[in-house]
């Protein structure tokens, strides 16, 4: 596995997109971003007030929109230039994820995604559930409007590998008991399975070859995976200033992530006591958080977190030298780098 | 609108079947259904141990099977003899009826369903919410497979209906500024939609024309609308001594249904402040629930709202006259008649 503090050592990934680092990987699509947004907000008209309500709250909370880029730079990069296959499938893909995204801050119990209140929390519970299984239930209706079996595969598969990850996930919730295996099994369930669907649709509408398909599947994997791990790295970083995400979210949940698995790996006696009685017990003072925070750091586990996560990411890209060369290859390649980035 | 009380008086439609009454409609088709049963629970082998576990709980609750065996009798209605596409379609409903249970249950807060502790009361909110998902994504891995355009956009379009009937019904709690139909629209999409689904995917696997199909999906919507205003009633009626359900969860709950309505519509001024402060303010005492069935009880909402249903179970009845007769018809005929002896 590679290890390094990646704040004080560029890996090769790195190096190799520096120069094109500081124009966003999404520029090119903005347009097309902009029609998911649109496409969305027309799918989700209806008479009853609390789903539009709802879901433009989401939509309006931010977020880079990547699942969706996925589908449409893959798209693009093949040459798809007629039709609006594209727009339909990558607001599908965020649908699916606004409904997990829904139900996730429920039952995560969250209060703030990305500085702004969850819907949980300015519209209850019981809305989120709900208005959750609309988005799901609406994504398979356009799904199924789009009429291509390879397509309603994908795309069915993908939710049920992010469901069947999200109940693992559950176990895996204070329980230190856990692998690395186990946790990358929740992940690709959860966030990886998504990612490479994204990817796929973008082959499948260019009726691109089982192999470019299978290519295009990987990346969307090792891409997830890198993202997710990032993502969990994200709530113990302080260096990272991570807006609109508090530190220490997962802790006080006594999820056990990647850095907690880490963690605890490497813990003497006196340190493990210590993380079974706030992530299995949940039972948690002042304090404890700072003292969870030093342990991690004292091992360098984020850095190891995040060189395991950059491992993924360059699996990724070299998946990208396989495909065609071209502007929406080099945005691909700079999602990939974008991760080690990732401020929030 | 048809107005008798069904204790005192038969309607013409518990004549026409009162000979047939004493067999179980469901008996015809007893052997699919186990084989619903079976499908549904090997497709939910899971290495995910709670996925299994919540979903055979759920089955072996209960439940009479209705929404599946409206699948299995109209394809057996119309012949079909050959394949398991039935019961893999009946499943697929199922599997979205288990997954709204869940859903509901969390939502409604409940902690028995017939008799039973609820899947969210042994083994919380968020398995239920996670486990729900999971039947659901599963639903549309079995109809994605299943490859039929029309089974695909029948069931898609159910699940939208569903989910946004369950919408809608959230603004229909606490809330007394509401109509018959809005209480009808609710009660479409929530029960009536897949309902519609269930029989109409009997005559899709059937290849029966439109006229034909259309005639299933009013049959399924009809009976869908009588079923559940008698499962409204039911929450209000002290003389069913209903299995399992308690009467006045709805109550408790501030759900506004066609009993609440009739009695608020004729209630005196001193009534509709008891209402007011009961279902909008939820603020109710211990005599409350009691002080509620005696006005349903003096204006004979309960018998109106059962006369209510029985006119659109007539509706549904009066469908099966235009298919063909065979023993098929008149097991989904007895159904029709099966809303007014429901006791649980």
């Amino acid at each position: 596995m590679l290890k390094f503090n990646l704040k004080n050592k560029k890996s090769p990934l790195h190096q190799k997109f520096d120069n094109k680092f500081d124009k966003s990987p999404y520029e090119i699509v903005k347009e097309d971003i902009n029609k998911v947004n649109k496409f969305i907000i027309a799918k989700l008209k209806s008479d009853v007030p609390l789903i539009p309500i709802i879901s433009e709250h989401l939509l309006k909370s931010g977020g880079k929109r990547i699942r969706p880029s996925l589908t449409l730079l893959f798209a693009k990069m093949f040459g798809y230039h007629f039709g609006d296959r594209h727009i339909e499938l990558a607001s599908c893909i965020e649908l699916i994820h606004m409904a997990s995204i829904l139900h996730d801050d429920v039952v995560d119990e969250s209060k703030l995604r990305r500085g702004n209140p969850t819907a949980n929390n300015l519209w209850g519970n019981k809305s989120s559930i709900l208005v959750g299984d609309y988005l799901f239930s609406k994504s398979f209706q356009i799904m199924v409007n789009d009429a291509d079996f390879l397509v309603m595969k994908t795309i069915a598969n993908a939710s049920q590998s992010l469901a069947k990850g999200e109940v693992m996930q559950l176990s895996l919730t204070n329980n230190l008991d856990s692998t690395k295996e186990k946790y990358l099994k929740v992940i690709e369930g959860k966030t990886a399975g998504l990612f490479s669907a994204a990817a796929v649709l973008g082959g499948i509408i260019t009726k691109q070859k089982q192999d470019t398909i299978n290519h295009l599947s990987l990346f969307g994997n090792y891409l997830g995976i890198a993202f997710q791990i990032l993502d969990d790295v994200l709530d113990y970083d302080i260096s990272s200033n991570n807006f609109g995400k508090k530190i220490g979210d997962d802790f006080k949940e006594g999820k056990v992530t990647l850095p907690i698995l880490i963690a605890y790996s490497r813990s003497n006696d006196k340190e493990k006591a210590f993380w079974k009685k706030v992530i299995e017990d949940l039972n948690q003072e002042k304090n404890d958080l700072k003292v969870a925070l030093d342990i991690i750091s004292k091992y360098s586990c984020l850095s190891e977190a995040k060189a395991f996560a950059e491992s993924y990411a360059k699996k990724a890209s070299e998946i990208l030298d396989k495909l065609p060369k071209n502007d929406f290859n080099v945005s691909l390649n700079t999602i990939c780098q974008f991760v080690f980035r990732r401020k929030s």
